[in-house]
């Protein structure tokens, strides 16, 4: 009998479960709003009757092998409590494991939401024929996750795998980790906008400063509408966060000698721009990467790399058992 | 029966052979000149003859788990060959694990210097009690391994561990390696001589010009004893080593999680220098480290780590056996 799991993607704004059989193939979705205002109780129970929603259908169709949840932030891996969550207020060492497990009565997996992206990507996306890889997802923040010999690193307190506060820009902004020059500072989507109001401010871009004038923010889409438009500082903007990608990528590879990067998150949509001043920088900073067989890669699970992610979690377990 | 094993650290400079039993008590060594300009087999030809002469002497004493080698350069594990060699000029593509193994009939382990000194570390050195560890070897060059749960880690091409090459300073000086500002050319021996040389020739430190002008050349042990003697720009190179020191590993920390990091290598013993900039660098730039329980510490083994490393390899693998 096929052997099945459900992977959870509990994100700020969106709670999306899915149940995927052992082949990754996903076979039934559940998108819904995450109620964050309404409390972690309200939250969970949601998650909880959509989790049994999709279990009970899928009853007889094969032995069930648990949960995975990704959820933003920092965990605490051996107690299944969420230590810091900016998504998620309130869920401080909430024991969402525990309280999952309580109502469900099922095996429950708890995971930072880019480590099970990684995972995601490792399984069934762009590193199906390799043994590790470091994922970066580039949002709101810089994610980060490392898999190493088919397994995510967690590093001896659980926190590893914070690819975007790698240091990029010696001198660079102020990071909200507390650093400067952080990856996320020079390669985010807030990166991004910040660097195009800039622009802006400067006057080096009447184009952008036009599309501004247009709508109530700065957001990373119209920068790259400018950009492919042919504005020079629009640009210049993401070659720069491609260059930045570059030296930690290099920086990486240098280390840890790894056969993919991946690139995902909304950001990665702008490759075309960026990939190319990535590139060359990787080639310049790393004779490892000169090497060439290193691949950096936009990824290509998309949305579904953290819920596939989520719902390897048990089903990696129960095949090594 | 006690197993024991040979290690040998084998430098452009030095051969140095131990006999080390399991528990990592070093019971002979050997020490000789590295011959390398009356080639490769002359070199290869006094290592058996040195290692035949430690394992006759040990025998009835144990049980001979094998042959462990650092080399200085990039390896070829699988073919046990030397890729490249700075100190070891000829010795590209020669095949010295079989040359080894055929002059003596026992099983050889080729592997990098600075990854056996890692291992080293983590065998009987400071990583006694941590299952992994980065190590930094600040000599000419800026030496690099890593060690996961336990073993070296090497990457998919065998090259990982090069931590002298992670990017510190994104408009740094030309490396050797072809990028810039790598933490080679900023916290080697090499680099604190070349930021002396600077300090000389823009009239900032008449302290290290006296020394200079007394001396065939400047060292890096000069600039310690001025500073160590109040000379300001002295004290600052060291700093700047210690705050490039802390941009390289608060990137690897916030990367890997990992609970510990070496310095050893000669550089090391400016210490008290380059540590408290170094410490607060770290702190400044990852929030796992100000979470307090990463280590920072300089190499206990010195100029052992990389021979009882070297030893460690063949009783390893034994033991997994």
């Amino acid at each position: 009998m096929k052997r099945f799991s459900v992977g959870a993607d509990l994100g700020g704004t969106n709670l999306r479960i899915a149940a995927v059989d052992e082949s990754g193939k996903i076979f039934e979705k559940i998108s819904l709003a995450t109620r964050a205002q309404q409390g972690r109780d309200t939250v969970v129970r949601e998650l909880c009757r959509a989790i049994r929603e999709l279990t009970q259908k899928q009853e007889g169709a094969g032995s069930f092998a648990g949960i995975g949840v990704g959820i933003p932030g920092i965990i605490y891996l051996k107690t299944g409590t969420v230590r810091q969550s900016p998504n998620l207020p309130g869920w401080e060492n909430y024991p969402v494991r525990d309280e999952i497990e309580s109502l469900l009565g099922v095996r429950v997996f708890l995971e930072n939401d880019a480590n099970v992206a990684a995972l995601g990507e490792k399984w069934i996306g762009l590193g199906r024929d390799v043994n590790s890889l470091c994922m970066l997802t580039l949002g709101t923040g810089v994610g980060g996750g490392v898999v190493l010999d088919g397994k995510i690193w967690h590093g001896f307190l659980g926190m590893a795998g914070e690819l975007g506060h790698i240091v990029v820009a010696e001198n660079g902004v102020a990071c909200s980790c507390g650093g400067h020059g952080c990856l996320e500072t020079e390669a985010s989507a807030t990166a991004i906008v910040r660097k195009g109001e800039e622009a802006v401010a400067a006057g080096r871009s009447p184009a952008l400063a036009e599309a501004r004038s247009k709508a109530a923010k700065l957001t990373a889409r119209m920068i790259y509408e400018t950009a492919k438009a042919g504005d020079a500082a629009s640009k210049a903007i993401f070659e720069s966060v491609g260059r930045y990608l570059g030296i930690g990528i290099a920086g990486l590879t240098n280390a840890l000698n790894l056969p993919l990067y991946v690139i995902g998150g909304g950001a990665a949509a702008s490759w075309d721009l960026f990939a190319p001043a990535m590139m060359e920088e990787a080639r310049k900073r790393s004779f490892i990467f000169r090497e060439g067989s290193t691949r950096i890669e936009r990824a290509v699970l998309k949305g579904d790399a953290g819920l596939c992610g989520a719902a390897y979690l048990p089903l990696q377990v129960s095949a090594e058992q």
